[in-house]
Order: C-alpha cells, then sequence, then structure tokens
C-alpha cells in the first residue's frame, strides 16, 4: 500500500542555513501604498508561515476622498492606510462585513441632494481613520485601533507622520515641446502624468520617519517592496532619510515583488528600468530576491542582469490573475513568497 | 464569630410570585430617544441582574448631523441610535475607544479650512451607521453589526424603518398673540418651541413599525418608558399605531421613569401632567410602577394620584447625579430599577 513518494517539500532558496524551530515568526515589513501594497498583504496574510507583517504606507496621497481629508482636516491621507488595514483583516464574516464597511464609498443617493452632499466621494474607513486619529491625537495609536476594529493580522504604519508632498520632475508633458522638464505636484497629478518622470522627490525634502516603523525595518528578517505605483508609492520610502538609512543598516534580507504592467507614471519604463530607478534612488540597497511574472517580463535577460547587479536572484512566478488582468493573484503570489520567506531568518 | 444577620435581599415590590430561577433573562424593552433613553439603557446595563435589553429609538429627528444625513442621503436619523448604542457598549478599554470615536465630533481644525469643512458637525458614529445602513440595505442589520462593533450588551432598534417627521400644535409662539395655535414641524423645532405643546403627531400619522421592535415588546417582561423629551422622544411610540396596539396587547410589565425637570417643549407641564399625557396618547396604556426622584416631584400628592389612575405604584428614589443637575445618575437609577425589574416577570 505504499503510494508514491510526496514531493519533498519546497527548500530554501538560499544557503544560510533554515530558521530553526521555536524562533519565533518571521518579521515582515512590507513597503508601499494603495492597491499594490494591499496585493502584497493580502498574500502574505494568505502564506502558511508563522509571519509577524507590518505594513509602512506612503502618506503623500492628495486625491479623492484622502486629499479632501487633508486639505479639510490637516489630516494623514488615510486612504492607503485604509487599503492595508482591510488587506489584513480577518476573514470571519463579522470582520469581513467591518472591512466592506470601511471600503464602502459614499455615493450620490436619489432620495438625497446629489449635487450638495459633501460626503459623496469619502469612504467611510477614511472618515473612522480621520476621526481616530483626531480623537487619539496620535496616527500610530490611531492605525493599531482600527486594526483591532478589523482584527487585522499585523500592523499598519505610515512611513511619517509629516505632511510629505510627492512632486516629480517631467518630460514632454506638452507634446509640442517634448523636451521640456516641467515639475509635477501632488502625488495624484504624478501618479497620472502623461509626461515622462524623471525625477521624483518628497516635499518637504527629509520628513522625519515614523518611529515605528523604523523600529520594525530594524527588526525585520524580511523587507518587502512593491509591488505598486513605482515612483509614488514604493519609491518614496527611500526618499524618507531615517527610513532609507535603518532599510541600508538592517539585517533583514530584501525582497522586490516588480509590477505586471506599465501604469501611466511608469509609461516607458523597462522592467529591468524598475530596479534601476532603485537603484538610482537608494545606491547602497542590496536585494536579496526579485520576484516577478514570467509574462509580464518577456525576455528575461536584462530583468535577471539588473536583479543581479542589485545582489539579487530573479525568481519568475506566475503570479498575475488568472483572467490576465495586471493585478496579482493573492493565492498565486503567496505560492511564490512561502519559499523565499520560509526559508531563512 | 457570628457577625450581624445580613440584610435580606430587597424583596419584591408585587404580590405576584418571584421569577423562577433558570427562567431565563428577564427581557426588557426601552424606549425613547436621545439622552434620556441613554441614561435608562446605562442605568439598566449597570443592574445585577440577567438582563436581555432592546431599545427602541424614535426616529424623528430632524436636527444637527442627522438631518444633514436625512437630507443629504435619505438616511434614517442616526444620532439617537448612536447614543443608546454607546450607552449599551462594554466596559472594556478598547470597546470605550470605539465608543469615544462614534462619538466623536468633527469641530474645525485650525489646519484646515474651517468654513468649508463639510464634515464639521458630524459624529463618526452617525457616518458609521448611515454607511452600515447604506451597505447593508437594511436598518436592523446595519445595527446589529454595530451593536457588535460596540460589544453592546443589548440591542437597539428603531421604532419604524420610515421617514417620520414630528410636528406640534403650539400656543402662544408669538408672545404678542398668546391664543393662537400654530404648526410647529420637525423635531428640532418641536424640541426648541418657546410656546405651549397642545398636540403632538406623526407625519406621515401611521408609519410602519419595525417588525422586531413589535417582535421585542409581544416577548417582554417589562416595557420602559422615559426619561427624555416627554413630545418628541417619548409619546411619538405611542403614535405609532402597531407599536402602541403592541404596547398594549404585551403581557409586560410597564415602567415610567420621569423626567428630574422641564424642558423648553415640556415647559408649564407639571410632573403629574407628564403621566396625563400619556394617558392622552394612549388611553388604553396601563402601568404598574413609576419612578421619580423626590427632589423632583416636591408634593408627590398630585403625581401619585395621576400614576394610580394609570393602576401605577409611585416609587420615590433619589436618581439625579449628586452634583444637582437634572440628569438621572446611572448607579442610582439602576439601585431603584433592580427591585423593581427583579421581582416578577
Amino acid at each position: 500500500m505504499t503510494g508514491p513518494r510526496p514531493e519533498p517539500p519546497v527548500g530554501p532558496l538560499s544557503a544560510r542555513p533554515a530558521r530553526e524551530a521555536g524562533a519565533g515568526p518571521v518579521r515582515v515589513v512590507a513597503f508601499g501604498g494603495g492597491h499594490g501594497l494591499a496585493a502584497s498583504l493580502r498574500a502574505l496574510r494568505r502564506c502558511r508561515l508563522d509571519l509577524d507583517i507590518t505594513a509602512v504606507v506612503t502618506v503623500g496621497d492628495d486625491g479623492g476622498s484622502s486629499g479632501r481629508l487633508r486639505t479639510d482636516r490637516g489630516s494623514l491621507p488615510p486612504g492607503d492606510l485604509r487599503q492595508a488595514l482591510v488587506a489584513l483583516a480577518a476573514d470571519s464574516p463579522e470582520t469581513r462585513r467591518s472591512a466592506d464597511l470601511f471600503q464602502h464609498r459614499f455615493t450620490p443617493v436619489p432620495a438625497g441632494q446629489p449635487d450638495d452632499d459633501p460626503l459623496v466621494g469619502h469612504a467611510v474607513g477614511n472618515l473612522v481613520l480621520c476621526g481616530l486619529m483626531e480623537l487619539l491625537g496620535d496616527p500610530v495609536t490611531a492605525l493599531d485601533h482600527a486594526a483591532r476594529m478589523l482584527n487585522a493580522t499585523g500592523r499598519v504604519l505610515p512611513m511619517s507622520c509629516d505632511r510629505v508632498e510627492i512632486e516629480a520632475d517631467v518630460r514632454g508633458l506638452d507634446p509640442a515641446r517634448p523636451d521640456e522638464l516641467v515639475t509635477v505636484r501632488g502625488q495624484h497629478e504624478v501618479a497620472v502624468t502623461t509626461g515622462r518622470v524623471e525625477t521624483v522627490r518628497l516635499t518637504p525634502g527629509a520628513p522625519a520617519a515614523c518611529p515605528q516603523a523604523l523600529a520594525a525595518v530594524t527588526a525585520a528578517d524580511w523587507l518587502i517592496f512593491g509591488p505598486g505605483s513605482w515612483y509614488t508609492s514604493v519609491i518614496p520610502h527611500l526618499l524618507v532619510p531615517e527610513l532609507a538609512a535603518a532599510i541600508v543598516a538592517s539585517p533583514a534580507r530584501r525582497l522586490v515583488t516588480l509590477n505586471l504592467a506599465a501604469e501611466l507614471e511608469t509609461d516607458g519604463l523597462s522592467v529591468a528600468g524598475h530596479l534601476a530607478a532603485l537603484h538610482r534612488y537608494l545606491p547602497e540597497l542590496a536585494v536579496d530576491t526579485v520576484i516577478a511574472d514570467g509574462k509580464a517580463v518577456g525576455d528575461p535577460e536584462p530583468v535577471n542582469r539588473a536583479a543581479e547587479s542589485l545582489g539579487a536572484r530573479l525568481l519568475l512566478a506566475p503570479v498575475a490573475v488568472p483572467d490576465g488582468g495586471p493585478r496579482h493573484d493573492p493565492v498565486a503570489l503567496a505560492a511564490a513568497l512561502v519559499p523565499v520567506l520560509g526559508s531563512v531568518r
């Protein structure tokens, strides 16, 4: 009655020794902004590993509901923080309902006065986060409470508690003057620019990093960058001086998850160019593993070379959703992450 | 080593047999609106009895944040529902923080644009309830979820899910024409009227009662009316035909907790007159117990007679807060309620 021998478990990708039993959870810090970070967190939550997850969120958003709360109430923009919290929310029906509430966006209602309804466009979770931050006077305490409201598997932190703007020098915004370099201000405007982003920066240039984010980076086993809007959600973390220094100094391994398609802001930037951009903004950044989807990469050689130049091995895996859309599938991404994160401390 | 004999527990006030052990919780339905109902619920939560608490809330509010949500979004006015939920919220630090969040009201912030901030005046809990009702499409499901968010000891229901307005015929609104009878429309306007309320009514006149509220009334051991704004928070329940019929038909005992001071809308109405008003709007209403504070009552004789005419005994107890303000003290009111509610089914 002996069947076929079971496949051995996927081995560690590294020559370093495997984590010892009882060594505690693998401490993972994931950097990003909106949908990309949420995809990363959804995958991490599905990994069958003992993970201690911290999300560090760009807080440069100035569009939509977040932008209005920033302008009207001086709030840290809550939208991307909300997306990360919801991605980490537990799976019980009750918690999912609270997560749905956080995501519920007020839209015009027939019974109301749609032209004059100031709530239209706000997500309830943004208002909850804004209220909590005002009530408690501290964004981190507020986010920790919101995480408990959603029974979240992990912690969500801002990269900085300061008011941060993102701006970029963009070439070719006006098709009639393709070589002209103009400054585009605000995360939203940069994200939707039709020109080519040459340089991105924060204003003010050196915001203070969130202390709890620094502590998480210092204590981490893995730092994960991407997926996400490269210039407006991923690279901004490298532009916070204290955070960049902590990333470089951390004993953690580093993983980069590449995007599945270019966005407006990265139009014209190759897959390999995404890795080169990380190097450009933080030359000391060494990377251990780069995960990409083979279909998005095409010819892997340039990407392989770019990964190697950062010290990383390229791991090609089918991580996109089955419908072919440019979105990461949480289960597929988790399957790619498990052997990497589970291999070593 | 025998000490003094312990005092016997406070005995039942009624000649009916005491509740049998194992008979399950005492099912209490408390009717009211804003602060008065919240005081009643806070006291009920502190009773050392096994209580199953349902709050049934007037939903005629058209002022402030609730009024705006009603106008802008066609929402059931959430303010009084929120107050009841918060009053039933559990005492853990985490739940208290969520309750504080529900109560947090957006005020102008220096960093913002105070003149143009449409959130100013809204309580976060009102926006949460409005969002939940929109998301789930049913006020009762929404309120049950909000109750779980606050780990509430009991259930909060609207008296009706219909859009209900309160209006009153008021005499003497214009001091120059003291006998003129004018109609004042809207709960807020009635509550702050400087005239004398002669008649209060709902428009439309016969809204459907909330089915779950009817079921709770039918299954109740005790129905509790007041304290609260008599014309705009207590009597409206008697004006919903199905609810009035269920109240009359219920085998439950009935308790009235009288107010500690007159309000604008009841200026000139004596304490005994409050009981007479209940009789006027629901002549079939029999009452078992009336609780009042001796200091608020003054000469008890007229109140005693008014209570007796409803079939009730008057229980005078010091139920006001110690500072002398016209607010019920939850612990003192609980002390008065325990022997009443614990006595009989």
